[in-house]
């Protein structure tokens, strides 16, 4: 993030990310099913250096724990309801675990039939999308996932929260290579990013953000006092509420307005659904799937030689570096971590 | 579009827009069926005011049916590929009837497992989406439709033409009112509003374009001639690509810059394939149809107490003045439609 870049730090190898998240979800109730989940989704962000979806992450997930609203030990309950889509009702408890129990339906449905669909009902979500993402192009399938949150963002021609940050992921698999994968919000920027800015006491770029009077501000405390704006002007803003109907009332679920009014004040992580899509090239291609993936290979390469980079290559690029060295975290951080109590 | 506000116009009713597109297609050699679900496409477009896909595109439309590349006459061929997908094989004629005539099978498809698509192949497309979408609207599902188009617009940190001007379409049926509606391209903008500048001599603004040296500029003929940019920066980038990948190799059909080498200079419209999935809202919401209805007109409800349009509020609009005084055309437009030879 650049924030922290004069801060003290502390190294940790990459399972002892995943140990300590482990230890601290455990620590505070969270069954050990669960804690696992959030913990492979915690460690992926520290490894990748999203640091706005790692270990930053840990102190809120232990504060929605604690809301009183959330299930911490609720198993998913998976249906097949046709052959093209998979229920999993997470109970009010972390999405992930659902996304992982239900993921091996979906694919084998999306293989089955060329498009499946799983929906995620009752769900506390904080995660980066792109974990899920990178799960099922690594079953061989190409994948788009969408999740409202709370109401921070205006919509376009407007001045008050209605919309969520709304993220919205990709993924194309990619034999012998690291898949194509973009995970955006449709805000300006990720909430995330906006509470880092808080934090540091660091200023927003113009266009992130309006005050509670709906002007321009770059005060992150204003503007996440205000509202967000979303990316792209009006294209932004009706893409975001195209997440909000398809993640919403679609599945069966809440909006990003009606999860902020049942989180009531709490500030624990959204709690709602999510919509995730599975295709498979072999099916949806027809005849020659070796074609369609080498047409795919055509256009990556015709990225790089004219110097514009897949969305993902800085993160696989700190992948790598994780791997071989391990992270470093902020102290800070690392101890507020520690004093969640172990 | 606001460029020909100081030019003499003809006063047409709607279904002489139809009736007279009718004539120039079929006396230019295309069928019947074809003639008539191209006007529909072309009326609706001079309907709801949107110029760029009226009237504007019949000259086009001739120009690439004597282009040699393009079947007159083909029967689409409609393939029921499994519970969840139908493959429409134009045969290299224009998209919208292999539309038209697959769409009750798709809808079928969604109302029966919840999530279905529809993968148009070997088609020609020059039209916008929101009509195909509508029409899924006005069946009971939500529906979201993409296609790639030429290799016009640079990727974001690029600076040669890629990716396509990739339209992304997505509507919501409100029972009782106009569907929630969004068509854009992820281009900054459409190739159609670039072109219009062009012919008017009205310089464009900085975010279009580069020129062929990758340079920004504001003149329309040297973006033409360069390269256009995408909306919304890296997002916009990413979101193009997906549906470059989605409409493109995902289902057995060209990438933009395949379908651009396929037309080799003819400057036709591009030939290639386009997704459309379908939802059905009963299904994929389980329990209470009527309360998830309700959810997202609450979330409509919300844009107008703050001020904020929905997105195809001014078309639904200009479609109500058309329908009930016509439209008018530019002379000069409607005069190059005469000499089209009917």
């Amino acid at each position: 993030m650049g924030v922290f870049e004069n801060e003290e730090t502390v190294a940790l190898p990459i399972h002892e990310v995943f140990a300590l998240s482990c230890r601290v979800l455990t620590g505070a109730g969270l069954s050990t099913a669960h804690a696992e989940a959030v913990a492979r989704a915690l460690t992926a962000g520290e490894r990748d250096e999203c640091a706005s979806h790692g270990l930053y992450r840990l102190p809120g997930c232990v504060m929605t724990m604690r809301s009183g609203k959330m299930s911490l030990d609720a198993e998913p309950v998976i249906e097949d309801v046709s052959p093209a889509l998979v229920r999993a009702d997470a109970g009010h408890a972390y999405s992930l675990l659902a996304f992982e129990r239900a993921a091996p339906l979906l694919v084998e449905k999306a293989k089955a039939v060329g498009v499946a669909a799983l929906v995620i009902n009752n769900c506390f979500h904080f995660s980066a999308l792109w974990p899920e993402i990178e799960h099922l192009t690594g079953m061989g399938v190409a994948a788009l996932a969408m999740t409202p949150s709370h109401s921070w963002v205006a919509p376009a021609g407007g001045k008050r929260g209605l919309l969520g940050t709304n993220p919205i992921a990709f993924g194309w698999p990619r034999p012998g290579a690291q898949p194509y994968v973009f995970d955006f919000a449709t805000s300006a920027v990720a909430r995330g990013d906006m509470s880092l800015h808080d934090i540091a006491g660091k200023p927003i770029p113009e266009g992130w953000g309006v005050d509670a009077e709906g002007r321009p501000t770059t005060s992150a405390r204003a503007a996440l006092d205000g509202a967000m704006l979303t990316f792209g002007g009006h294209k932004g803003s009706a893409l975001s509420t195209m997440i909000e109907l398809m993640a919403g009332p679609l599945i069966g679920d809440l909006t990003s307005r009606e999860s902020m009014a049942f989180d009531d004040g709490t500030k624990a992580a959204p709690m709602h659904g999510e919509l995730i899509l599975a295709f498979d090239p072999a099916i949806m291609g027809g005849g020659d799937p070796a074609a369609n993936a080498a047409r795919a290979e055509a256009l990556f390469s015709a990225f790089a030689d004219q110097g514009a980079r897949l969305p993902s290559e800085r993160r696989y690029a700190a992948r790598a570096r994780s791997l071989e060295r391990g992270v470093r975290t902020p102290k800070v951080l690392y101890d507020q971590i520690l004093a969640l109590g172990l």
